[in-house]
């Protein structure tokens, strides 16, 4: 038997880099909602503020297509400050800027916990809040 | 040389409750500061709403004694929701109940990344935000 292959940090934070680019990408910038299919593990768990947790993929695609399209959101760009790998997972604090179409920007901080899921990484446990 | 042993997660929920337990009785009642050497890593970073991140234990320490002090805060009650864990840590996410002595109760939801540091259960990243 094979034994399991280490998580190699480097190719996992790639992979990171290239989920955490579609919710920019597809979903603000296009407002392609099914991207949260490649985006958050099926169990998902998000916890907004000003909101109780909200459990599922579909619950949480809801939430955020409602606010995108509500706060007329344009762009969300994130940015890893620390990537710790957490047995298969990788507990990573990052830093958000949400842009508006007539709103102020938005700083946000932000901790995901990310579990691999068909070959993906994927935000499995997701919470923010602002930085002012 | 003798295998690690596995986590066993009963016992870590039991020491996680005990750590937890010392944020509501220790520093919460009895305004006991020095209990955050048995709470948070010293390394450890929070990311209060409102504010930016704070790095490492002394930074936190502060951050809740005049939070603490300055809000007349009573109590605060954790619950943890999910446990799950992760390599050599574990990922919570909670809820969190804030008495204060003259304004109302806040309910809060959390997210711990717990490991351990000279053999306590500690509070490594803590993330927080208002469920309204």
């Amino acid at each position: 038997m094979v034994p399991k292959q280490a998580l190699d940090l480097d190719q996992i934070r790639q992979a990171m880099a290239s989920t955490n680019d579609l919710f920019n990408k597809e979903v603000f910038e296009k407002r392609n909602f099914a991207a949260f299919d490649n985006i958050y593990t099926s169990d998902a768990r998000i916890l907004p503020p000003g909101v109780p947790m909200i459990s599922g993929r579909e619950a949480i695609r809801n939430f955020w297509s409602d606010l995108i399209t509500s706060s007329d959101a344009t762009s969300a760009a994130l940015e890893s400050v620390e990537v710790t790998q957490a047995g298969d997972g990788v507990v990573e604090i990052g830093n958000a800027t949400i842009d508006f179409k007539a709103a102020p920007t938005l700083d946000c901080k932000y901790v995901v916990y990310w579990r691999e899921e068909n070959g993906r990484w994927k935000w499995h446990v997701d919470i923010w809040n602002r930085n002012s």
